[in-house]
């Protein structure tokens, strides 16, 4: 995979107003270097994933234009789609007030986010918080999108 | 403010497959004891912010019904709205697949979620990421939605 542009770089982050009111990108990885980021689906604005970046990641994302993320499972960079060819396509990014997350609006290829099989990871919502022991969720997403053993390969 | 209730509890952790495919909620709280959070407006799908949840903060939410968080710089529980009244009411709650994030579909009370006077905090984008040193931002939205002095109290 290619390295990072070296002509990118990134703010300062000694002043928490200009952090919050100036058009300088000076994003915060904390004390394991990594800033989340919540992928959502240009198109459709649904959520598809939370993930991770570090500073590597987050500047090959900006160069590819497609989603790179650091697996903290995996302790590697993690071009998504490399595997499964379910890449995200970078069509905005934003952050936030004192530059501490990410969100990315994408165009996923493929047919969803989920190594589960489904469009998005987001698809169990709470359902009954009180009076279920323990706290039951139901399923917005039942259908699988894709047979995940035959894009990520059988796993036992 | 009122403590949890005592009959919300959250269930084990101890098999992938159960953690992604069963009904049942389990969230992942990290090493610090805290889940990511992000709030999107329910009605236009707007992302609010992201803050954090620790166990405490989680079971408060679910039995009040409105987002309340962990504020890790002032080390303490936060219901969102107790000082500016913006108090988010809860609509649906997700979690994704290993269950180490949440989104909150919220209705957002007040003129908006950022302390700094907007409606979101995710009001910058990238603008230009090649090319420009350091990497350069641009406003989503310019005009405050409401006077963050007035609302918070100034602060120096």
């Amino acid at each position: 995979m290619e390295t990072p542009s070296s002509t990118i770089s990134f703010g300062p982050r000694d002043d928490k107003k200009a952090l919050e009111e100036n058009p300088v990108f000076a994003p915060k990885f904390d004390a394991d270097g990594l800033i989340p980021a919540m992928a959502i689906d240009a198109a459709t604005k649904e959520p598809l994933m939370l993930a991770y970046m570090n500073e590597e990641s987050l500047k090959m994302t900006l160069d590819l234009g497609e989603a790179v993320y650091y697996s903290r499972s995996r302790q590697e960079i993690w071009h998504k789609g490399a595997t499964s060819g379910h890449v995200q396509k970078i069509h905005e990014i934003r952050t936030d007030c004192d530059q501490d997350a990410l969100i990315l609006y994408v165009e996923q290829l493929g047919a969803g986010a989920c190594h589960t099989g489904r469009s998005t990871c987001f698809y169990r919502k709470v359902a009954t918080a009180k009076g279920s022991d323990p706290v039951a969720l139901g399923f917005t997403e039942t259908d699988l999108s894709f047979d995940p053993n035959a894009v990520y390969g059988k796993k036992s």
